[in-house]
């Protein structure tokens, strides 16, 4: 969806009123059937996590998401759930998946009776709500130290997870969560990252340590070097950080007419 | 969604009875507004084409596509409605990118007012056939002359277009063509291609003119052969092609076992 908001987002006080209607109401309002679902990536010093919610009298947790507004585009409708419930905003989401299994939103921990109870009305079994749902699926990187993630209206909890070590999550929120480690993988491979990510002057083992966390494999650190600034992407500063005897490692920049150029490109970095 | 059918096809028959219901009770079968679209890229010598459909009394093209019914996966409508409007099996259809902009699906020459005249009835203007459809978009890489296109029930034809010539679509098809153009330019990164595309034994030119056909841009052969055989893609054979006088060019065969392997690890391949 490229490097901007699409769309006007709504306002938060529209969107209250909207969701108090929308149990009742909701078609009027959403297409039948399709939610959105966002899997926010936070990359911090050699650690990769996903943002979770746990929505009120849940068990088990959830990927930010929600459903669309006959008014608004499906990208709109990732980038106002996310916003809504996590107070993140200026997430450059990326779709990259369309889970549309028959029946994928069936739980026993979620029910209809189970969700009459948290709102204090009887759910009838063929609600809208316990239809099944064609998701589409978005991902984000953000540098997560940045992000104090707060759960809004009905979201009890929400908070970061390691990505080895996640609470039962709803549905089919595990294998979105792993396709989206895919992509994201791929995504690398298409697209400089580490402008949102590292601070403005970085050193090799910063960037190289990014790169490996999320591949999740070593890299040589020469040859990375080598190629990131082969193609230009990344500057030799002539400045070096001192941080003790004998360790004062050069400093680097991101050049960033070629950074963007490359984004826009979508040729292929091989690293 | 991986090298095999998923679900299991339904049969002809039904299908035509579900469809001569379907404009009065749609809904009942197929989620409201979500529909699936395919670009189906045919490869021959050099050539790359799109496979287009024309509906009974349409002035515009369209993708073959069609609705999702309740019961099957997305993946699988999109499969059931390229077989069944083009006779083409055993296609691997790669889901690429959503589309769901609202209003996206607006067009002069195809109004419920024209709709009703083709079918005999009245329709009314908030018909659910006349909503917002979100759509999920597919491609396919295939050899385009294995295969003869033929309409099927109100699809009056079906044919390649080239790539660089296409007649009036409807929507934003065109833009979706766009769209799984670059999908594929990053797909061939992504996987191995020509298996499906290519004699058992070939030349190394004629499997770098499909890289320089779908990239269309020129690639230095003798780094391209030294790239696909050091990573053990393709095997040189002692055999030769005797083609005429002083030309007698060495064939190549894929190692398939490398070939599935790289298709599983999603490893990029670099040309």
């Amino acid at each position: 969806m490229g490097r901007k908001l699409i769309g006007i987002l709504m306002e938060e006080v529209e969107i209250v009123r909207i969701m108090e209607d929308q149990v009742l109401n909701g078609p009027k309002y959403f297409y039948r059937n399709i939610s959105v679902d966002s899997v926010i990536f936070g990359y911090h010093e050699r650690e990769l996590k996903v943002l979770l919610q746990r929505p009120q009298n849940f068990i088990k947790w959830t990927l930010p998401g929600g459903y669309v507004l006959k008014t608004e585009s499906v990208d709109n409708a990732a980038l106002r759930t996310v916003r809504y419930r996590t107070k993140l905003d200026n997430l450059f989401l990326h779709q990259f998946k369309v889970f549309g299994e028959p029946n994928r939103v069936k739980d026993d921990t979620f029910t209809p009776e189970a969700y009459g109870k948290i709102i204090g009305a009887k759910i009838e079994n063929d609600h809208w709500m316990f239809e099944n749902f064609v998701s589409i699926a978005y991902f984000a990187l953000t540098e997560y130290s940045l992000v104090q993630p707060t759960g809004a209206s009905y979201v009890e909890e929400c908070c970061w997870f390691d990505i080895n070590n996640l609470p039962g999550l709803i549905y089919d929120h595990s294998d979105i969560i792993k396709e989206a480690l895919k992509a994201l993988k791929l995504f690398i491979h298409q697209h400089p990252i580490g402008y949102e990510l590292l601070p403005d002057k970085f050193t090799l083992p910063e960037i190289h340590s990014l790169y490996e966390t999320i591949l999740d494999k070593k890299i040589d650190i020469r040859n990375f070097a080598k190629k990131l600034t082969s193609i230009g992407l990344i500057t030799k500063l002539e400045e070096q950080r001192n941080i003790g005897a004998h360790r004062s490692p050069y400093l680097y920049m991101f050049d960033k007419d070629k950074y963007d150029q490359l984004i826009r490109d979508e040729e292929i970095i091989v690293i």
